[in-house]
């Protein structure tokens, strides 16, 4: 319950009341209990002066203490007014809310709209730059979870490249990757897996289907896994059969863009030059209008977390930030390529968790 | 375009200058366009007097326009600030926006005070009702979809029962089950699938894992697809090797229960009455204590939508509304057993689209 002393040390610093915490991701960074549930109410309320409490659904009152809760745990069932509830709990520790501090990032209108109506007294502050100041820098504890999570991407990318053959569909790849992952312990895929193809490889949101493989396609893998809560997000680009000059020659840039940012991440360098020199190499080689968004994001307990890799974030690297680093090149008429790892920024430089190869992999057709 | 008019219409009767859309599954519902923009921003912009746009990251324009949006497309890079861009492309209407209407169950309060200082002359009124209650009834071309997401998860059960076998792992079933549906064409599982044995399914929440199936054991099914942008979610319950006389009484409870609730289904009949019906079976079985959770919920593009189906509800049904019924018992000593169909109320009764028997069904061991 260390993160619940710290933020009950960040309300006494800063003479607020209590902090109501939403987002079911720091649910689970502060209380350690991780459930997703949908439309009903979930929450960590902290107070200054007072026993903190976690309000969920009634049925999941057990799996909150099984996940080693050990203040209050109060449950609401779909008849009950939740909001009543937790209105409730927290008179009942008889202390002044002058001050709430809530998600505004997260908290629906609605339902500050709500919170409102019950906590007359109370102003509303925004707690999400202190919950990302904290979780932007990962513990040893949490380094141990992405390094494993990105073990595992790295084998899924294997997995992948083993798979490939001709007239296999792209699902029957994601499939088979799937599985592995699964039957090696990841709690689920941290998104969607992505296995792309020939022309559709230049979409970079484009959807797996029956489209088979057919040698002169590039592959490309974008996948992630969730183990112990945190997870990895890995890209990796492969030619089936011999490339043409054009795809070597987007391939090698982007690589080389990739590289360029790598190896400028250290504590004090800002995310806006690690975007540029990535964009840098890529603009001078004549590609720049087909690499069409930001470099990279934060990750951890959320695969898409705090902060944002772009080219405007001046915000400074600092020891322990954990991130991707993903430029691409998307060719409509070529092909796309992207590649994309997960990095540590360590006192001195940085700590590349995924370990997948960069050269050029050519699998023969 | 035919949902924009109607939001149209509805904003010229109701005196409000504009309406901002930003659930995806709304703007899909609204648009036709389907996008997971995470943290980026998306929405549909509808006026009382001018012409409508959607907004969304620049990368993405070229699946707006793909998707058959016929009005403006504005774009927004990762570079740029996309509250300017959407603030510049409503003023270039020249329309006075005195109230927009916008969701307050979606929209963040970041984002809603963002908004407050772009348009610093409107008032900011509710849409989520207007929303539901054109969600709530399905055309004929939604419920062909539904009918169809409904009849792949028939199948999906099927493929489940035939893999189930001593020894066999809950995750293995999983993955066997999900690779046939995404090669039937399922866009996507419509949440993660469940595959629960043994004791595990006393668990309405559980997750699936390495645990291997023994004779004996009561295996629940719950899962969906998604076809065509809609949903489907189905639960069975069925038995590896015979059964007991507790895990059967249990098994014959949940039935009873269920059809209870189905045969009461037609228009004007209260959601409250429907969960009481079901409610009432397994109460005067003895078993009230074990049933932790609604009765259903409102299906369609989004796999939990409005209307819920509780105890307390009110609202009655009327013809077109498309929901669950699945009532469950969850008994830590004897077994879980869920039994759960999607229905649509006709107009004198109702269609239930899962079709899966219900006769327990006992898998030899």
């Amino acid at each position: 319950m260390e993160k619940v002393t710290e933020i009950k040390h960040y309300l006494q610093q800063n003479d607020i009341d209590g902090a109501f915490i939403t987002t079911p991701d720091n649910v689970f960074y502060v209380s350690g209990f991780k459930s997703e549930p949908h439309e009903r109410l979930l929450g960590v309320m902290i107070f200054k002066d007072a026993e903190p409490f976690v309000i969920c659904p009634h049925m999941e009152v057990p799996d909150l203490k099984a996940s080693g809760w050990s203040f209050e745990s109060v449950g609401h069932k779909d008849t009950d007014d939740a909001w009543e509830i937790l209105a409730a709990a927290a008179a009942k520790r008889n202390v002044e809310l002058n001050t709430i501090a809530i998600e505004k990032a997260h908290l629906t209108v609605e339902r500050l709209e709500r919170m409102e109506t019950l906590f007359t007294n109370s102003k509303f502050s925004r707690l999400d730059e202190q919950l990302n100041d904290m979780r932007k820098i990962k513990s040893e504890d949490e380094l141990v979870k992405l390094r494993k999570a990105a073990e595992l991407a790295d084998h899924a990318i294997e997995i992948g490249c083993k798979e490939i053959a001709e007239g296999k569909s792209e699902l029957e790849i994601l499939m088979a990757i799937e599985f592995e992952m699964k039957r090696m312990g990841a709690e689920k895929m941290s998104f969607d897996t992505m296995v792309l193809s020939g022309p559709k490889t230049a979409s970079p949101h484009g959807t797996p289907g029956e489209r088979k493989i057919q040698k002169g396609d590039f592959i490309l893998f974008d996948l992630g896994v969730v183990y112990d809560g945190y997870c990895s997000d890995i890209t990796r680009t492969v030619a089936f059969g011999e490339p043409s000059k054009e795809q070597r020659e987007i391939y090698e840039t982007v690589k080389k863009a990739e590289q360029a940012a790598i190896d400028l991440v250290r504590p004090g360098v800002k995310a806006m030059d690690l975007d540029k020199a990535a964009r840098d190499v890529i603009t001078e080689a004549g590609f720049g209008e087909y690499f069409t968004h930001r470099l990279g994001h934060g990750l951890g307990i959320s695969v898409h977390e705090f902060p944002s890799i772009t080219g405007t974030n001046e915000m400074e690297m600092q020891e322990g930030m954990v991130f991707t680093i993903e430029p691409g090149i998307y060719h409509p008429e070529i092909t796309g390529v992207r590649i994309e790892d997960d990095v540590v920024v360590t006192a001195d430089g940085v700590e590349v968790l995924t370990k997948f190869p960069k050269e050029l992999k050519i699998i023969e057709a």
